[in-house]
């Protein structure tokens, strides 16, 4: 257990972090989210909401306007900052304290910041005062439910105020305004969402233009107006806070907030619980709707209840009682939550770049395996007349591709049976293949038809040396000018096809479709040759050649020099020879691997490389400058547990990914262990006062491939056509892990240790299984399994 | 003379206004450009700076991504906002104040904010300090010039800190850093302007993605990150300042800022001065270029007497001595500083809107002509084959038509006669009407001929009862739905057709095109007919008439019920009988003066009307609701001086539209009297709390009107082909005026004064003229004038 003097503190069964000081980790924050919403909040009080109405939305601003772009790393909070906080003033001395930290910033004398997977919470206690707040979501409605309490720890009568500022900031230049409501007993802000186009107008008009802040006790009084609650006194120590009391204001085309005060007069002991409700909304209707169905103490418990019930559904099928205490938690708790998010909202976007929405989709199979079946066929339902992918899957009525998806990307097809194998291995149900899926376009294929188009587009999509286009970019999509020409080839992209081709030809194996397996093997074969003959560079494998044809990634490159991906992917789809990945992985450990994980690539540039293109650009300064991209370092990790024999070295790199586990690795990351951001920050030889420091971002690919690489790999329980296939790779240093592994509607009881055997031994009771693998599993039944691995 | 105790000073000579209180005015600020730059600054020092490469760009950053958009009325500042700020400490006691105001918001003991037309100062007093901050531009290049000069005035000897801050801000997701190069003497800031299309790299490379701030004398100390400057504490006390010295920290991924700290002991009354610059860069090549040609003593006064003289170009053709010394200090300094803004910058956009385009280059006509001579050639040369005029004329290559541009209006084509009326009133220049002009299209024809093309495009563009289209939109752009279908007509472009086409049978006359003449004015004859017979309502005329036939801007409306410029424009283009007039001018007086100035249209909207659109959508909240639109108000009041007889209306609607005279009108209006905004909020009855408030957006084609009703109307002075027409309309108030005005090379001193005379009589020395009109004026000459005006 931590000592208490510590920063952070696990709670016992997982599923709580709290944190004791603001300023040690100020970007340290939690996240909840319903299929509509997604809110970020910091441990100081800022706060970052979207809502889908379909596309990304806000009902608290920035106080100008925002540019409405993708989520970007590592966020920037300032003093204007959206965010939920609460001042308290002693009406006897004046002086003031903020919860939960900003913007007054005092030192508190206590201050836990405690993150659940179903609500934030802090405890601050300051000038005798403790401030508790507790933030929930409902299940279905866009909504935050707040519960402030206030309780006199003094020890003697006082008198406070108390004040909730929810600041709304600059909605829009088109009639901003705000006021309080007295029949809603709250503020209510308005806007309306600016167009140009007369054709905009009927989409806008649908759009949520208010916001509300609603209070369960009227106030004493209350501000509307960001400037008359501030004035010149300031966020630290506004204006409205010198006053008996606020002043009652409006906004009119002036930045709206939400500051509500209460006075009140406190024994020694008393306390006073308060639960406000702060959104977006369409019309005072709905206003007067979400209030009744939410704003009581009542309501408050029932929809705390659901939405635990609700994240339960996301628990996952898999539980570990490792020697590492950190993975178990993160394993068991957070990793499935971070899963069932991606699966669940699909990162708050209209149009998931199609590479992504499969990915996310693949961590649902582990979670709700219908939901993961229905993205093949809306995913397929939108694939070209040529087999291609497109660049993102449209999911709303009305949505388009955006930013990046307007890009020419050549790599969406492979993922196709990539993630279908997870399909597969944790369903069986090889009927998907049969179904019919028509498009737009008019055609109408099984989804085994479809796939096999997606493949023959893989193979077309290639030179007459037989390695694939890059276009205006692949996975990597900052890698945008190595073939924008339409010559360029991708390295990666060549070996990854050989990977799709060859999981494919298994499934058209196990559909007997013969031929075909054999066409994609010798496909598979056909670009692993070419990989082999044109990216080899005697040590590792070269990430492309651009239209000029300058192959680069490779030796003589003193910037860029080596890739990750190209490696991985070469071992995964068998581009890479025994002896050429005995070469492969000492050069990944020396040049590509940090005390953060394997960075992308190394060594970063320091200067536009123009016919590689933007990559290089993102790459010059640091952030993203060869950072550590956990999507490709989970590749890695996934292509070494296929490998097998690399059990350690996988589980080293496994556990470089996690946020943690020692307190300066908290601090240098600056996160909390809740979620695996997208990146750590690379450079640590060239910039090692930032390297390391986490992007903050959660929306990731990665995290389906870690929680594979933990259930398929280190417990080494996956499913076949036949059942559970046991096969665990321990690192050497652990003797025994218990897993309880949820498959096909069974449950399995695992009690693995090491023992005297000369391969991995299975019994259920006493029973020897005559394979690795248990078959005839029965849903609803439960399973204890002994199994013994070699010493 | 105002009194001290006054918060605003004008200078005797016009050529400064001071404030005296940071708090009394807080937005109020000053504007400084050059041809390729422009900086609003706030006397508080927050900072709005925009360069052109070509399209605008910035070089100090909101601390998020901010939006780019077209220029926001009613600018918001916060914390964070960019600004220029020195910090004073004193190093004995640890006390604290920020010059000017911001961040740390003391009351100063003194403090004069001193906005001059050549450059932004001021001069604060605290803690025994004295700080003077001195801002100039150089003239053909983006930077800004610095000067801050420290004064102990104490009386005794003192050790302080002095340490510049000029935050950089969140640059770009791409790359953003900053770090001191000693070399430079300064913080660089770099960083890469995102793209997404290879194409686009192209285009972005020759981006400045720079940002420099450069000390003439090395600091003791900086800082390069802002976090690291700010730290726990915060802008109003930040952690860099509560060390020994800055933290030399860089910026990597996070957020550049430039913090310099300079430690001094000073003398009882020692001073030291320093000088700075801050500016964007191409690389480190271009800031060492900048230093040397401005970082100096010598360079900064040689450069500020080169801006003097830039400034002194733009002085324009007017000076006036009446009884409203307001009104000459407005008119002799600042209002042609207005115009000469707009007609060199074009407002700092690529593409211009048409009807902007001329008119601010209608201003030029009385600064520089052949500025606006050109204008013409460039805009015809956009012409479309069809006559029409496109919606924004493309300055830069490369520059694309973008917001409101890409919305087809209809009225484009009115304001070539408009404005041309003043071209060859000021030069007498009928030879531009024979230049051939060139278009991509290949079509090829004279300016006469295409002014002729433009008014039979008008005339075409009407409907079956002669009314003309609005599409989704005319002048009043934000008009979009009325006729999105393809049916709505516009009442306003209707009677402005009639105008533009009268103008244009003036010079059709002029040019012995007598037949062309006929038509046009039988056109225009026609036009007023239609508007007459389907939109006079009695006592004003409509707006105009919905796709679906609804007329509105009419007596049973209760919104919008009436609007100015159809009633402005019928009087100007001849639609609105004197009987008429009448009628209207009362209406106008009743429904829609107010102590601003005339609202655009009353009552303000409180809701969405479809099938009128966007203009009432911005009209909902307040801000624009029904505003005072001083470019409506200006036409109202050129309608008047054109009617005749109606002088002590147009004066006194003239006086509306300046940001004073009284004290409660400048705090109301929330600017200094030097510049004309674009609107002042409307809502009077509605939102009286915040009725007349300025937009503070100096960008606005109401500035030339203005300029030329003061010279054509009040002072009656305007040239035609035989000379100076000479008929002033003086307010009844008034009994004599002096005025100097330059008009075709010569120099006219008019004396004008009441006298028992019948109608004006011009006299030159004693010799009275047989018409109101000077003639065979030789450039060069000096004319002493007499005017004798009834009493």
């Amino acid at each position: 257990m931590r000592k208490e003097s510590t920063i952070l503190r696990p709670s016992n069964n997982g599923n709580r972090y709290e944190l004791t000081s603001p300023t040690a980790l100020p970007k340290a924050g939690g996240f909840l989210w319903n299929q509509k919403m997604m809110i970020q909040i910091t441990c100081r009080g800022y706060a970052t909401a979207q809502f889908m109405q379909p596309e990304p939305a806000k009902y608290a601003y920035a106080p100008n306007i925002e540019a409405k772009t993708f989520m970007q790393p590592e966020p920037n909070y300032y003093a204007h900052h959206p965010g939920r906080f609460v001042y308290i003033k002693d009406l006897e001395t004046g002086q003031l304290f903020s919860a939960p930290h900003e913007p007054v910033r005092a030192t508190a004398d206590r201050f836990v910041f405690s993150v659940g997977k179903s609500d934030v919470a802090w405890a601050v206690e300051h000038m005798g005062i403790r401030v508790e707040m507790v933030m929930g979501l409902p299940t279905h409605d866009v909504a935050e439910l707040w519960t402030i309490k206030v309780t006199n720890i003094s020890g003697r009568p006082r008198r406070i105020s108390v004040t909730p500022y929810f600041p709304i900031g600059y909605m829009s230049w088109m009639n901003q305004s705000a006021e309080w409501n007295d029949d809603l007993v709250g503020v209510i802000a308005s806007c309306v969402t600016p167009y140009q186009k007369a054709t905009e107008y009927f989409k806008n008009k649908h759009i949520k233009d208010k916001t509300y802040f609603l209070c369960e006790i009227p106030p004493d009084s209350y501000d509307a107006s960001q400037q008359a609650f501030e004035g010149e006194g300031g966020l630290h120590n506004p204006s409205g806070l010198q006053e008996p009391k606020l002043s009652g204001s409006d906004a009119r085309y002036e930045t709206p907030t939400a500051a509500v005060q209460y006075r009140l007069a406190l024994k020694a002991n008393e306390e006073r619980e308060y639960r406000f409700m702060f959104g977006p909304a369409y019309d005072e209707a709905e206003v007067r709707t979400m209030r009744s169905r939410y704003l009581s103490k009542q309501a408050f418990v029932r929809t705390a209840d659901e939405y635990a019930a609700y994240m339960a559904r996301g628990r996952g099928c898999l539980r570990i009682e490792t020697p590492d205490k950190e993975l178990d938690n993160f394993v068991n708790n957070w990793l499935p939550r971070q899963v069932y998010y991606h699966g669940d909202v699909n990162r708050l976007t209209t149009d998931p770049q199609t590479r992504n929405y499969l990915q996310d989709n693949m961590g649902m199979n582990y979670i709700k395996p219908d939901v993961a079946r229905k993205a093949f066929i809306t995913a397929l339902s939108q694939q070209e007349a040529n087999g291609a992918m497109p660049d993102g899957i449209l999911l709303a009525k009305g949505a388009e591709l955006k930013y990046i998806n307007q890009i020419p990307h050549t790599d969406h097809c492979v993922w196709l049976p990539l993630t279908l194998e997870v399909y597969l291995s944790e369903t069986g149900d090889y009927g998907l293949l049969k179904e019919r899926v028509h498009t737009e376009n008019g055609d109408n294929f099984t989804v085994f038809e479809r796939f096999s188009r997606a493949m023959d587009f893989l193979l077309e999509l290639r030179d007459e040396r037989g390695l694939s286009y890059i276009a205006q970019g692949d996975w990597c999509d900052p890698m945008n000018m190595v073939g924008y020409k339409g010559k360029g080839v991708s390295g990666w992209l060549t070996v990854a096809t050989a990977y799709a081709l060859n999981l494919w030809a298994r499934v058209c194996d196990h559909e007997r479709a013969t031929d075909l397996a054999k066409h994609f093997r010798a496909g598979a074969d056909d670009c692993n040759a070419a990989a082999n003959k044109h990216l080899w560079d005697g040590d590792w494998f070269a990430r492309g050649i651009t239209d000029d044809n300058v192959t680069f990634g490779i030796k003589k490159d003193t910037e860029g020099r080596m890739w990750l991906n190209p490696q991985s992917f070469a071992i995964l789809g068998g581009a890479a020879s025994e002896e050429q990945i005995s070469r492969i992985l000492p050069e990944i450990d020396s040049q590509l691997n940090t005390p953060y994980g394997p960075v992308m690539f190394a060594p970063p540039f320091t200067k536009m490389r123009e016919d590689v293109g933007r990559v290089t650009q993102k790459a010059i300064g640091s952030g993203e400058n060869g950072a550590v991209y956990n999507h490709a370092g989970v590749f890695y990790i996934h292509s070494l547990y296929q490998l097998g024999g690399q059990q350690d070295r996988a589980y080293n790199h496994l556990r470089q990914l996690l946020p943690g586990p020692s307190e300066s690795d908290y601090r240098q990351r600056g996160q909390l262990p809740i979620f695996l951001p997208n990146y750590y920050r690379g450079g640590w030889k060239e910039f090692p006062r930032t390297a390391g420091r986490s992007s903050q971002l959660f929306n990731t690919g990665t995290i389906s491939w870690v929680y594979r690489c933990v259930i398929e790999g280190l417990c080494g329980l996956f499913g076949d056509a036949q059942g559970l296939v046991v096969r665990p790779q321990l690192p050497s240093g652990w003797n025994a892990i218990k897993v309880v592994r949820e498959f096909r509607g069974a449950t399995f009881q695992l009690d693995i240790r090491r023992a005297a055997v000369q391969d991995v031994v299975v019994k259920i009771g006493d029973k020897v299984q005559p394979e690795q693998r248990i078959t005839n599993i029965k849903a609803g039944a439960a399973y204890q399994v002994v199994v013994l691995v070699p010493q």
